[in-house]
């Protein structure tokens, strides 16, 4: 039978062949998640799915595979073919793929039960999604997004909507005034000032895209360089420009940097900047719009900005688009300042359905990712770590009972307890209880047996008291945060510490 | 700009091309999931891992993948090598399968962290797992499992625990006493009955051990048939028998048929019928000391039962095996009667981390099948749809505001509302509301503005008294269940509506 010592000790030491090859390992960028941080994760989606759920929407699961062609091409954040998926054949040849985001299954979803959903169609979904590409450090291949999606809703204010929620959902994380913005643009107004600078070809209007882009982190000169002929960096690298003329770098800046303190300012001045083209008078149109329906929201103005500056998924997004910034700074464990920027994002897709039913459907959606909120969160400490069991000792090697039946009696008082499951002695086990974060440990010898008691020690504050405590002798005399209690006070003693600990 | 009425219906009517190919398919195997059964499998999973962590049990997450080689050959619940899986090569050559179970990658992640971990490392564990198999009716190829593991736990209380959680996790999950059961057996006792009637190849062992596992099936005299020379069912098949004589027959169904109705009397009419080899006196010790912690847990005999015909994953246990059964029968949405049976189990696999280690690492386990579980409860009724939103209206195609403003005003106050997001005209809204669950429709149009209120349907209200209604006229004139209320009592009288409704 097996619980004796001497059979343990065969077992654990392992006196059996040596370690054949080093199997124990596991493929980069998936991570493994401990406690905390499935629960900062866990309590993120919770939140967030909660103000989805509560601005009407509902839960749809899908599989973790769809097959390769229903996926497509589109990819938000890239503009890349069918590349960076996790793919595989079926029994039956076909290529299934892993899905790497939430979006398009929704879109194969929503053209395969058109007829039988109720429309619009607007649904929340929170899980996985796996991309194949390299990992790095703070980049991984299997992470969780969280989304709210309105499916066959037209209307600027069902982007108005979307935008609403995604600055309701960034105070849910946790995010407070100030805190956050979500940025609003509209492809339309981009498209409209690429034509009006004389941008024709799909290479020179992505560069202009991405100069926009860069904003933030080159500034004006450096973007004015990105326009036209090219930028040097400090290394000396040089990156090739659009090769705007003066006059065309002039209008394309004037445009980014439209922005002003309150949405209605943000549209005046774009108004100036965008000229007078059909699509610049859509893009006008549709910020207005939104504008209008943010008020009826009663979103903040700090909340939602116009920002001309925001580009996103180009062959993706066909009407307005938003950016979910976290603005503040927080710091990190090494003490370093760290600014998470960019935790999701969104916008109108009107021809992703397209592809399955050759209709135009017309859809807007909000994608947030969990984990780098989570992280952000979590790194600013506002995700506190969780308390480990009460942990009951296992001094009676021959029979265990007394300490089951205490852990049993603590756990149907509602307490999180566990007698020790192992085979070592009594400095180990004292040691598993302290890295498991018990608050308490509980410990019956047949001394205690005898007289009807329980020994009980509160971890914290004998880790306190101890402190105080200079040698190892005064240690072990004073026992620190250790006292006995009668037996049928375990409960009460034990909920006192627990509770205080809280 | 969108929005208005001609862009909308020319979006949505397609005048594009036409549909190009099916492409709005999914794999077999990979179910969508709808509002209802997502919730009933979330509480599901909150409710038993609500259980694993009183019981001390922490919280791991690994990712989807693992290296081929390192998921090895084991599956629990089959004997097969490596079949079953979805694999697919990295992009350096490795070979990476998707997890079949919760226990591999467990294994893999203790195996790998051994020397950091606080010991014994008591995890669970609650997610999708994926198997390559022929998807059916109710058959899957990716589902949710739910796990609680001790590595580095030798003793048979450690099998007892997991025995004892089991039962708890079973009746949070909803089962009342005597609606299921945790069957316990052992691999040593399998062991000593197979050698004892001189089963030496691994092919008699295995026919003999599957004719088991068949009792509750075909009974004695199948079981009987197969055991010896072999069992022809009603269709004129024939299934060849273990080829054991008389007496080994006899040998085999008394061990079989000696489970009895308390755990004692079970341990007593085994004593008789497994014999005093090794293996026999093994197995019935680590009976009894689960049959002693068992009673320091207070699990009730109904709860778990020593069942002598309990086989479970050959290669994979090497001690205690046990199975939890829903034993209630439950009524489907059709009518018919189903019995759930099997919803989990687990039992002890020393060998497993070994693999990794070279050294043999005592571990322990429970999993249940999630899908399953909330199957069964949703089958029963006992998990409530879900209430929609309340949704709003859109009356003003020109200017939404006044409805996006009283959907806004129901959520501040806690509601979970929507202004309506589509396109269409009046009955096609109030027909969209009726199919979310809408408890209730708000209205505002220019009359209800001009005169400072808004109109209000309780649609539950409103169809117990259409019912009564018997002409289209009367039923026009009489709009059952809805009332006009002044603006300013918006959100008490829809609040009034919800909460009767829930």
């Amino acid at each position: 039978m097996r619980g004796t010592d001497k059979t343990l000790k065969a077992e654990t030491m392992g006196k059996k062949a040596p370690k054949p090859i080093d199997l124990a390992r596991k493929p980069r960028g998936f991570p493994d998640k401990r406690e905390a941080l499935i629960h900062a994760e866990q309590a993120m989606i919770e939140r967030i799915t909660g103000v989805y759920r509560r601005w009407g929407f509902e839960g749809l699961d899908t599989g973790a595979f769809e097959y390769t062609d229903a996926l497509g091409k589109f990819l938000p954040d890239e503009d890349r073919p069918n590349a960076g998926v996790f793919a595989l054949q079926d029994d039956d040849d076909q290529w299934m793929s892993l899905r790497y985001d939430l979006t398009a299954p929704l879109a194969r979803f929503a053209a395969e039960n058109w007829q039988t959903l109720a429309k619009p169609f607007r649904r929340y979904a929170a899980g996985p999604v796996w991309r194949n590409e390299k990992p790095g450090p703070g980049r991984f291949r299997e992470f969780l997004q969280c989304d709210a999606d309105s499916v066959g809703a037209a209307g600027s204010h069902a982007d108005a909507e979307m935008i609403a929620m995604a600055a309701e959902a960034m105070r849910a994380a946790g995010a407070a005034d100030g805190e956050f913005a979500i940025r609003v643009n509209t492809r339309q107004l981009l498209n409209a000032v690429l034509d009006g600078v004389g941008a024709a070809s799909a290479e020179v209007r992505l560069t202009i895209l991405r100069a926009l882009d860069k904003l933030d982190k080159f500034g004006t000169s450096g973007v004015a360089d990105l326009l036209g002929a090219g930028r040097m960096d400090e290394s000396g690298d040089f990156t090739k420009g659009a090769g705007l003329d003066v006059d065309g770098v002039k209008r394309v800046l004037a445009f980014a940097e439209a922005g002003r303190e309150t949405r209605s300012d943000t549209l005046e001045a774009l108004g100036q900047a965008v000229g007078t083209s059909e699509s610049a008078q859509t893009g006008l149109a549709e910020l207005k719009a939104i504008s209008r329906a943010l008020e009826a929201f009663a979103a903040p103005e700090a909340d939602v900005v116009f920002d001309p500056s925001v580009v996103r998924g180009l062959e993706y997004y066909t009407g307005p688009v938003f950016e979910a910034e976290l603005l503040k700074e927080t710091v990190d464990e090494d003490g370093r300042t760290v600014r998470i920027g960019s935790v999701g994002g969104g916008g109108r897709y009107d021809d992703l359905v397209a592809r399955f039913t050759g209709q135009k459907v017309p859809a807007t959606g909000f994608s947030v990712g969990i984990s780098r909120l989570a992280a952000a969160f979590a790194i600013s400490g506002e995700i506190r770590a969780l308390n480990g069991p009460v942990v009951v000792l296992n001094l009676d090697r021959e029979d265990p009972s007394e300490a089951l039946r205490l852990a049993s009696e603590l756990r149907r008082a509602g307490l999180r307890a566990e007698a020790y499951m192992g085979s070592s002695g009594m400095r180990p086990q004292m040691k598993y209880a302290d890295r498991r974060g018990a608050p308490a440990v509980v410990m019956v010898g047949e001394d205690e047996l005898a007289k009807g008691v329980v020994t009980i020690k509160d971890l914290k504050e004998g880790a306190r008291q101890a402190a105080a405590i200079e040698s190892n002798q005064e240690y072990r005399e004073a026992r620190p945060g250790q006292f006995e209690a009668p037996r049928a006070e375990l409960v009460a003693r034990v909920r006192a510490i627990v509770e205080a600990d809280q």
